[in-house]
């Protein structure tokens, strides 16, 4: 009845299912796969090789019925940053494998046979690993259509397609949703490393879960019912995020001088009316399809839709704020029915929204592409990226690696991670998380435009460096604790600002495990994974030159506001420079 | 009639000649390149942007009448390695700007308008900035002829090619030779940096030198004398390498079983008899050609030679043993006529022999090209790498860039710079070199193959780690020293076996300056080039876990003699520990 640790050796196509040591009893998602990584894999190790793990885990909350629970979290050491990584996504994996009892799965090794793609199918008593030669040069849709006709409907689906296949950094994991479509444990290029160990596809077993067990049913009923309506009364989370899903963003990011646009050379964006939130909710309200929608059951924000066509016929979902203005914004494609396409056809092929589209928006600064050129976008996805080709190779590598073959200086990756939709040099808090993080530039690792635009937490002047450092610092130490909790990152608006948020969070876990955990443990917690994500990284090699935004950033004012990056070496090395000493 | 420091800036298109500071007056070649990279360049800079410097200097004895003492040192922060590097090269230039007066030749910052490239003439008392439209795009050979009509023939040029231009990290600076061919400062990329800076070409004017001040002519001719005698007499220096050039190396080490081959798959080349040195000879004897030829004026040992077709024309010349090497054995191309073309070739776009050699050798493990097929070689070169297509671009970012945009794990970089012809796990000396040096992986940094297989120095077992480790740092450290000289690194083999040898060098240094210094001193110079290396390196963002060979070979036995990489970190790091604490 207890969880256990799955482990899948591709070396040798053997398993194992082993009890939970005491020390990684009390960890879940983000905890629990950034401590398996460090504990068991080489820093020094070539990601793609051997001796690299891919490791998933559902949060401590997973499974649960509290409200915004169910996040799977994908950790490795990653060939896209060098560091250590941990992706984490919505999609119905949390819930299954929390049910099952699957604490954590493992995978390990490579096989010798070099031609070979595999399926593993993990049950409650034992994992099937099965060649899968059909299902190779497949995409998504497809291999998750092959899964439901041999499967109950319910069962969990993790797969890559293509680009995943060749081991391309862009390359995600997509994840089924409640709704048959996809979620993504999108950055990092852990697509690459699934690829890498030649599985095709995972599935976990839908058939033989049970619910998973409460220590004090009544007191978890009781935290969860709070929790609930803080965040169902939030102004974000209640009301902005459900009605315009994040897209709701591009006006506002792009009012505050922050929507990074043509390839980061402005923080405004001319087609900001032909792509925002409320422009999307018109059409949906005009051809059908859903404003609210949720990515896993379960889920009371709704932040996700389903978007139609003129004809009103289904489109795509899961149409995000990161989508819209990487392709709308940086890249400058104005039809937002163009990107709904690209959008589709990238759940399809699995490549992360982020990498992918700054990735052509660098390219835009080449021959590859012109701004605004949708069609071309998505010709080089369907029949370059998706097939292989030198050119879909070189925009498969990710944003910063295209920057070396091209020659390119204006490149806007922090440890080779590309940036995401928030201006550093407009948006300072931001940029300190993407600076310092030890995932890269990652905008989920500690959100500072909460408080330095969206006025949750209180607020703090996002073109000034005052208060951002230590902003930054305790947004990702709250983030990296609740990454553990398989909660998504928008109960941050109500815990920032909702005293009885937090507490009743903390409430839900001890009530779930029958322990005492206190607010200061829970800071603890977030502190030391970083602590031992930095540690990982700093034996990988990256350095505190690594904690740096692009140098462009420091010599080239950004309009509308024109700021330059001004923050110095030492203030951010001071981000984490006393938990390297502790 | 005292040495200056020119120095030109792109940025506004102006120079200045400037007295030597105090602190360089006793520096030269990669003394001082590493020295004012370290002084002027941000060791966070982007390599191809702006804040990048690329600083050219002879060394202290060259333009002298030493034997052997005309190699041009070029530094820069590396756009391959990211971090600090020194190529040097034979050719004229050396020579020129010593009697020019030209201690150094510093190029800073980028123009404006990124659409033109210009012509930079360095005559004793201006600089000459031109912009170049009519060179754009063209190769070499064309560049160098039109440099010859508009100048005295004893002009010194170094000049970049199309893969230059385009900032591809396989691009060389290539240097005029005294028969008006090229020899090449090869390296790290540094014709991206030439590239980056929009500098076609640079000439220094050979009208107006005049012969280098020696302080004390008589002793300079005395210990000049022991010197060349010492050079003349040593089998290696004096016998092998003017019989069969460097590529008398191919034999030797086959037989070692430490002749990279097949992506470095064994030790052992079933192609050796047809690309070996002896093979070459005989092919010079029977077709004309040269068997002796020096790069420099001055050269004694004249390892280099020129190279017939099956018709008596001319093929190419500068035809060394690591282009051999990674034509014929690594990526197994039988015919050395085909390689000859293919070194001309590149001799005319102006690549890396050694990097581009050992990214089509990784290439042959995708579909890009086969093991063994020359003209696909040769077209890859011609038509896509110097067109720059997306197949070129890829191929023109080097190994480690190639790796990542296809996902390799078995890729032969040391800090992301291909591994020459020498393997680690073979010649285990020389792995150390690889590992250690501040370069990235490169022979010439610490050449423990004289120790380890040509029985120079005495002899260390190349299979076993006993004494890899003070060898391989002693010889850096005198390399460093050397490479300061403006020597050819091939004074090792006298070096080493002559107790006369050295002083003489040494003296002739002291005559040329009128100073006192002593063996000591002489490594006190080499170990603070290195420290002030490894100094930029660490801030570049290079740690410990940069001074690693790659993964696979620690895990994958080479044929024949089936040993691995077994070094462990501790040991690698001991080489430099007692100079980082310094």
């Amino acid at each position: 009845m207890s969880d256990k640790i799955y482990r899948v050796n591709m070396s040798n196509l053997s398993y194992t299912i082993e009890d939970v040591p005491a020390k990684w009893m009390g960890l879940g998602g983000r905890g629990l796969t950034s401590t398996i990584v460090s504990e068991e894999v080489d820093p020094e190790c070539h990601p793609l090789g051997p001796n690299n793990k891919l490791v998933f885990a559902p949060g401590l909350l997973s499974g649960t019925t509290a409200a915004n629970s169910g996040r799977t979290s994908v950790g490795a050491k990653s060939p896209l940053t060098g560091g250590i990584k941990e992706s984490n996504s919505g999609g119905t994996s949390a819930g299954i494998m929390a049910k099952l009892g699957v604490k954590a799965l493992i995978i390990e090794g490579i096989p010798e046979d070099d031609n070979t793609f595999y399926h593993v199918h993990v049950t409650k008593n034992e994992v099937l690993i099965e060649p899968v030669p059909e299902l190779v040069g497949k995409q998504n849709f497809e291999v998750l259509d092959e899964m439901l006709n041999r499967y109950n409907k319910k069962v969990a689906v993790m797969t890559i397609g293509t680009p995943g296949e060749m081991r391309m950094s862009i390359a995600n994991i997509s994840v089924k949703d409640p709704q048959g479509k996809f979620r993504s444990l999108g950055r990092g290029g852990l697509g690459a490393v699934m690829g890498s160990k030649k599985i095709k596809c995972i599935t976990i077993d839908a058939e033989n879960y049970k619910e998973v067990h409460y220590a004090d049913p009544e007191k978890f009923k009781e935290a969860s019912k709070v929790f609930t309506k803080s965040l169902k009364e939030n102004p974000i989370s209640g009301e902005g995020l459900p009605a315009f899903g994040t897209n709701v963003l591009v006006n506002i990011i792009n009012e505050a001088g922050g929507l990074p646009s043509h390839n980061f050379r402005s923080g405004n964006s001319d087609n900001a009316e032909e792509i925002c939130g409320e422009t999307m909710a018109e059409n949906i309200k005009e051809r059908g399809g859903k404003t609210t929608h949720g990515c896993h059951a379960g889920c009371v924000i709704q932040c996700s839709q389903v978007y139609n066509d003129k004809e009103g016929h289904y489109l795509t979902s899961g149409f995000e704020y990161e989508m819209i203005w990487a392709f709308g914004a940086n890249l400058g494609i104005k039809d937002l029915d163009m990107i709904a396409k690209i959008d589709a056809l990238m759940d399809d092929i699995g490549v992360d929204a982020i990498e992918t589209g700054v990735t052509l928006g660098l390219a835009a600064d080449t021959d590859i592409i012109e701004f605004g050129d949708g069609e071309r976008a998505y010709e080089l996805l369907k029949y370059e990226v998706a097939k292989g080709t030198p050119l879909g190779r070189i925009v498969g590598s990710g944003t910063g690696n295209l920057g070396k073959i091209y020659g390119l200086v204006r490149v806007p990756v922090v440890k080779n991670q590309a940036i995401p939709a928030y201006e550093p040099r407009a948006v300072k808090g931001q940029g300190v998380t993407y600076a310092t993080t030890p995932m890269g530039a990652d905008h989920t690792a500690g959100y500072a435009v909460a408080t330095n635009i969206l006025n949750s937490g209180g607020y703090i002047d996002p073109l000034k460096k005052d208060g951002q450092l230590e902003l930054s610092r305790n947004l990702q130490i709250a983030t990296a604790a609740v990454d553990s909790t398989g909660m998504c990152i928008f109960v941050a608006f109500p815990a920032l600002d909702d005293p009885k948020c937090l507490p009743a969070l903390i409430d839900m876990i001890n009530a779930r495990f029958g322990i005492n955990l206190t607010a200061d443990d829970v800071t603890n917690l977030g502190e030391n994974i970083i602590k031992i994500e930095r540690e990982f990284n700093k034996k990988a090699g990256l350095t505190s030159s690594s904690d740096r935004l692009p140098e462009f950033m420091k010599y080239e004012p950004l309009p509308p506001h024109n700021t330059v990056w001004d923050f110095t070496d030492e203030e951010l090395d001071s981000v984490w420079g006393y938990l390297d000493d502790k």
